[in-house]
Parts: C-alpha cells; sequence; structure tokens
C-alpha cells in the first residue's frame, strides 16, 4: 500500500477551499471505504455522463462493477475517467443564507481504466466489490462459476491521481450576523441501515447472519 | 409544471435492466426532491470531471450551486453536462454473489446549463438551493445582500431530457439456489438526521427553530 502522499498533478490540486483539501493517503482510503456507490464519469460522443455503481478497495485499486454502466463502461477502458465518492455528513445552518453548506468527505480519481480479463484478478476485483457493500458475504453466498465471472465485467482503476476534500464543523458566519437572533448549527447527517427483509422464498429456519445483522443495531 | 412523460432521447431510454427504468415525470421529481446532493459530469481539456454540489428545483428547472465547482463550473454554460442524483435504499443479498445488488432511485439530467445573471432568478435558484438542503432557513436566516448574491453562481438546468432508475425488492436469484442454507433479503439503508450540534458562538436563549428539530425526530 502506497504511503505517497496525494495531489501530484495539476487537476487534483485544490484550488478552491484550499483549506478543505486533505492531502494524506489514508484519507483517501477512509472516504473510499466509508462510502457505498461511487459516481463514474466518462465522456460519451463529447457529453459527459455520470453513472452510480458499486465499488471496492484493494491497496492502491479501486475495483468498479461494469455491469451497471452499459454502453458507458464499455467504452471507459479506452478513455479517461473520474470517479467521484461522496458522503454526506451534515448541513451546516447559518445565521445567513449564503452561510449554508455541507459538512462533507469526498474523493476524486482520475485514470484509465483496466477492463479485467485474467479471472483470479476479475475474482479479486468481485470479491472487493462484494465485500465492500456487504462485508462477510464473500464467506457466506455461493461462489461465482466460472461463466458467471465471464459474463460480469470489472473495472481496476488506480488511486495514482486523487484528491480529497472535506468540510467539518459550524458556519462561517459573516462577523456582524452573530449577534442576529438566529439559530445556527449543524443538523448531522448519517447513513444507518434497518432492520433485515427476509427475501418472500427465504427457506425456513435460515435466521439472518450476526455479520448482517449487526450491520442493523450499529447503526 | 410539465406533465410529460420521460425519456424524448436516445441517450436517456433506458437499456440495460429496463424493467428498471421509469418513464413518469413524478417519479423524477421524486428522486430530486429526495436527494441530498447531485453529481455534476462536466468535461474539461478532454476529461470527465464528476463534481458533487448542492441543488435545488423549482417545477422543471433544477438550480445547481456555482460556488463548489471552481474551473468546473465556471465552463459548464457554454457546454452540455450531465446531472445525478443516486439514493441507495437497500443492499440486496443474494444467495450466491453475483445476485449482490443495491436498491436504489438514480435520476440522470443532460441539457447545457443557463448561468443565472439576473438578480430575480438568481435569488429564486439560491432560494431552491438553501430550502432543499434546509427547508425553512430561506423565511429564518438574513438573505443575501446584493452584493452576496453576485459574488454565488447559480446555473439552472432545464430537466426536458432525463431518465429515472429504480431498483426495489429482494434478489433475483438462480432457481437452483433457492434451496441454498444461505439467508437472502435486503438490508434497508437510510439517511437519517442526528440531534442538532449548536455553533460555539450561538447566542445563549436561542432555542433549535421546530423546522430544524423536527427533521432530527422525524428520522
Amino acid at each position: 500500500m502506497s504511503t505517497s502522499p496525494l495531489s501530484p498533478t495539476e487537476r487534483t490540486t485544490v484550488r478552491r477551499m484550499r483549506e478543505r483539501a486533505r492531502s494524506e493517503r489514508s484519507a483517501l482510503y477512509e472516504v473510499l471505504d466509508s462510502g457505498m456507490v461511487c459516481h463514474l464519469g466518462i465522456v460519451i460522443d463529447g457529453t459527459p455522463r455520470v453513472i452510480p455503481t458499486g465499488y471496492g478497495r484493494v491497496d492502491d485499486t479501486l475495483y468498479v462493477h461494469g455491469s451497471t454502466g452499459s454502453a458507458g463502461l464499455r467504452t471507459a477502458p479506452s478513455q479517461e475517467i473520474c470517479v467521484t465518492v461522496t458522503l454526506v455528513d451534515g448541513i451546516v445552518l447559518g445565521r445567513s443564507v449564503v452561510h449554508h453548506s455541507m459538512n462533507y468527505r469526498s474523493a476524486m480519481i482520475y485514470g484509465v481504466p483496466r477492463l479485467l480479463t485474467d479471472p483470479e484478478e476479475k475474482l479479486a476485483g468481485l470479491r472487493a466489490i462484494t465485500e465492500h457493500i456487504a462485508p462477510g458475504q464473500w464467506t457466506t453466498a455461493r461462489l461465482p462459476t466460472r461463466k458467471e465471472l465471464a459474463s460480469v465485467a470489472v473495472l481496476a482503476l488506480s488511486l495514482e491521481e486523487a484528491s480529497v476534500k472535506t468540510r467539518t464543523g459550524g458556519p462561517k458566519d459573516e462577523e456582524e450576523d452573530y449577534a442576529l437572533d438566529v439559530w445556527a448549527g449543524v443538523l448531522p447527517v448519517r447513513q444507518t441501515f434497518g432492520e433485515p427483509v427476509p427475501d418472500d422464498r427465504l427457506r425456513p429456519g435460515i435466521p439472518v447472519p450476526p455479520h448482517i445483522a449487526d450491520r442493523a443495531h450499529a447503526s
């Protein structure tokens, strides 16, 4: 796993709101590991397309699930893409309208992805994606057959060129507004899990396994 | 407000997973009104950039907050952009790894945005964006001065060309896998609000207003 800092290029150098830029690689891992979906940007016929899809990370490689992407992801390996993962942590309520904001963590990655063809690497990528959205399921559910694996598209993207931006804390109001009779602060936002809902065709006597139940109860 | 159906163009016609496509305009409104941030895709120097930012909707116009976008949003009005809003509703746990999925609602909009210059329209756009992330604050917090309004960039994007995709329900497993001893179902995912955190410099005696407190308690 690389310990090099982030932002090696012009376009991943945060210019606006510089104080929100993070330069540690660990901050990138933290955002990616906490997120749920990524938004993948590609250019098709000169116009951008932004596709939400699942992903997973192993060291400095991001694996992206291709089958969600239709035409988009089939053309992706021949061109540069941008992948963004955003977590909203709070709504920042200022004393004035223009100082309303959001607390967030966001990672942006650029690169030319590789469409995986080697079955072992593809399996490792699919494992990363599966364990990211559903930790513990790789060793619980039935693993892919050779044919199933062939039908899945998995892209690998290096985390070499990336930037991370975060905002935390309360509003930054105009000095004279602190005297106003207006409540100010942060409304925290969280992603939480509800009680697991069994499938209609679940066979009787199969309990919710702890690795799933625990997620609902931890949140 | 338009009552025309969605998907008038080639690229907003959902091809993969057609059963997940929604064609009612009300479905578009529902996704946009439920989301928190959008991911805005633009092309810069031939490569895509995906920027998370706040937004709001009035009828068939989406207003996007420009100041988050740095160089990106200043070039946006001269080109087509793609705006995607995604809500994750659940993690679909299948009996096999390849039938893991996510329940979601996602909207994708294409168009050439207008950078607002008319102060009245800009104010209306800013109001939509503010009320989207913080309902009730427009009539509570201090409104923008003429100078503040001038310093904010607001883009307007028509909702004419849009598509909506949703997935709901349990896993679609292979017929023979229903006999497996593997729990299957959905782990619901929700965005919830925590208790409001007052600003360090909040004047004593200002209570949390009901329109903020109620959001925390409703979730």
